[in-house]
């Protein structure tokens, strides 16, 4: 077996995220949702290159991909890496794929050198954490954790279709799965991921460790007034959902602004008919509000859920805010993240740990597993964007990292 | 050849009404777009009815559909009667529809009569009045009357298709073609419509004349600003263009409600890339201008104009507003406007005018031939909604009241 350096290993990565961010559902950008086309075709790509790590690879029924390195005996316990392989529409080369692809390169530099781990390693590529498709996010880690319920089957898409029936597919019946693996199997969790905030950047660090992923709560927010004709109806007697839905985007943004670290965003709105000279008789928006004190995130639900409704009562229009996800804030695991921080202060000299304001599939996978995290600088904090970027010399760090975290915690283990 | 009664005619128009009603290109509600395959259907079943009243019947290039009856002699003028076939989504029953099949059930009663017309009637449907598909009004009439442009022909619709190439169909090249008719073969042209307001209701009229059309404004108005994830950016370091959007169709909510009788609505609204957990980084919405009088919808469009860009400058986004459509308000013609409400008064005692708050295909026809409007009283002045509602005693009502006008315009005629 030939020899693979780290940087050759880090120069191979890169290839390959930019190799992914080709897989897409659209042309010109990079888009991958739960079950698409897209997403088959990363599969079977990420799949080549975890086999050619020496991994045996399957797709689990909730399409989630897992490579698995041979257990080193009976019994032997598992460590978990990995992130997702879905992304947001119009997305960048890392968040996501890049959790993927550093274990793959981690295990195929100790590979090189020789190194048989004491427990078995398994890499997964989460097949949904975006929320993209159905606004709920996490499906594929929720799914291999055995917390998927009854509730996220029945969540439907544009088009009307339920995750249940994506997920049967051509079989015609989806059963809830169980959980992958039992808690007594399982050593831990680790994930690399993007920072996607600017803290590292701004403290020229290339990676840090997370300390606990804030918390987080979507819901789907409609107005519902009385459509009429745009010239005809005077102004006084409208009553425009559109308007009051456009107000309430207008007082979301005001209240998370004055209670900072609160954020709160409405990233998508339609208006019905949704036709220039129709008055809207109906309007929709999704709301997504996250702060990393549990206690905090649902104060701010609740006011911005009265705001709805003053603005609806004062417009005579009907109102409804709905939770389509409601995710507590998740510290991670103390040993672990202990463990990956001397393994980051090793090669930067020091290390930071950061609150996630983004989630990620560690929240479900806390349910499994206690969990690590891995951080990695992106410029100007940008992501969710095709302008997403981590320098080389970070990719190279961060390989050096998870190595290094995969040798140490080989070495807490009798021989 | 049957007698046919007003009363006969005017139940056979209500289920007409009924019937076209259910052609459409969305189950369960009535939908019919520009040169949809549901406006083909409506051409086929309107022109059969056409044809049962002893027209001859044509579909011309735009999608319009003629019928037309025999000319009493060579050089004779022709009358144009009709309205608009095409429809808002999720519309009722009577707008366009109504000035299609009225004249048609008109020219049944005097056909029955055994009266010989002095001049021909053409009867149009419009392929295109409610700017639907390709957010511009009028592409119908505007052909019909010779004014179709190589801008019309360029605007595209949400899946980028163009006019020119909508019309062009298997041909694969359109031409724009001339005016239908030469001004001097036409002695008018004559449009019923539903008030589309409250008017009428409310001084227990059944029909009214319009004394003008008014103008109106349509744009396409776009905020750009940074697209980021909804978890990480702080709310002070967003450029968020849905926030934007969002805070103009506030602020052009209270311009116009400040400013009776203004009326401005947006109807229409997206964010890019339209995901819950992603930051819009681009916004768009359509606005509709509307007033009476033309100084003041230039004025009020002037200001909103100023209202987006100073939203705009606060907030470190892109603004632009694009005119897809400006039309003057049309003063409708007053002889044959006299005429008609002498038919009105003669039907229901009184006779009052109107301006038009909505635009209707004679601001283009007005460009060909002197215009006349009926309207007709509608319930609760509901329209561009499934709940669109005219009683049966008002179709009654304004089918004697056409074929009142079309006796008395033949008298002027020596014979």
């Amino acid at each position: 077996m030939p020899k693979v350096s780290p940087n050759q290993a880090a120069a191979t990565l890169a290839r390959r995220l930019d190799r992914l961010a080709r897989v897409s559902d659209e042309r010109g950008a990079t888009t991958r949702t739960f079950m698409s086309p897209a997403m088959r075709r990363a599969c079977s790509l990420v799949g080549a290159w975890m086999r050619g790590a020496g991994l045996s690879v399957r797709v689990d029924r909730l399409g989630n991909l897992i490579g698995r390195t041979r257990a080193p005996r009976r019994g032997a316990r598992t460590l978990l890496m990995g992130s997702h392989l879905d992304t947001v529409r119009d997305a960048g080369r890392f968040d996501g794929a890049l959790g993927v692809l550093l274990p793959i390169a981690a295990l195929e530099v100790l590979r090189a050198r020789g190194v048989a781990l004491p427990f078995a390693v398994e890499v997964v590529g989460f097949s949904e954490e975006e929320g993209v498709r159905f606004s709920s996010a996490y499906l594929g880690s929720k799914g291999y954790a055995g917390l998927l319920g009854r509730r996220d089957l029945g969540l439907r898409d544009r088009d009307g279709i339920s995750v249940a029936q994506v997920l049967a597919g051509a079989r015609g019946r989806f059963s809830r799965p169980g959980p992958a693996h039992g808690r007594d199997e399982l050593i831990g969790y680790l994930e690399a991921h993007i920072e996607q905030g600017p803290v590292l950047g701004e403290l020229g660090l290339a990676a840090g460790v997370v300390s606990a992923i804030s918390g987080q709560t979507r819901a789907r927010v409609a107005f519902g007034g009385r459509a009429g004709h745009a010239g005809t109806t005077p102004m006084a007697m409208r009553r425009d959902a559109l308007a009051g839905a456009a107000e309430f985007v207008v007082a979301a943004e005001a209240f998370a602004s004055s209670r900072p670290p609160l954020v709160a965003t409405v990233g998508r709105i339609s208006a019905h008919p949704g036709a220039a000279n129709v008055i809207a008789g109906a309007a929709e928006l999704s709301l997504d509000v996250r702060h990393p004190v549990d206690a905090g995130r649902r104060a701010a639900f609740r006011g911005l859920r009265e705001e709805g409704r003053r603005i609806a009562k004062r417009r005579r229009l009907s109102f409804s805010m709905d939770v389509t996800q409601d995710n507590g804030s998740v510290p991670c695991s103390r040993d672990l993240t202990a463990l990956l921080a001397s393994c980051v202060r090793g090669r930067l000299g020091r290390c930071v740990a950061l609150a996630s304001g983004a989630g990620h599939d560690g929240v479900m996978i806390s349910r499994l597993a206690p969990v690590a995290m891995l951080f990695v600088r992106c410029r100007e904090g940008i992501s969710h964007h095709p302008d997403e970027f981590v320098a080389q010399r970070d990719l190279d760090a961060a390989l050096r990292i998870t190595v290094d975290f995969l040798a140490r915690l080989a070495s807490r283990f009798p021989r």
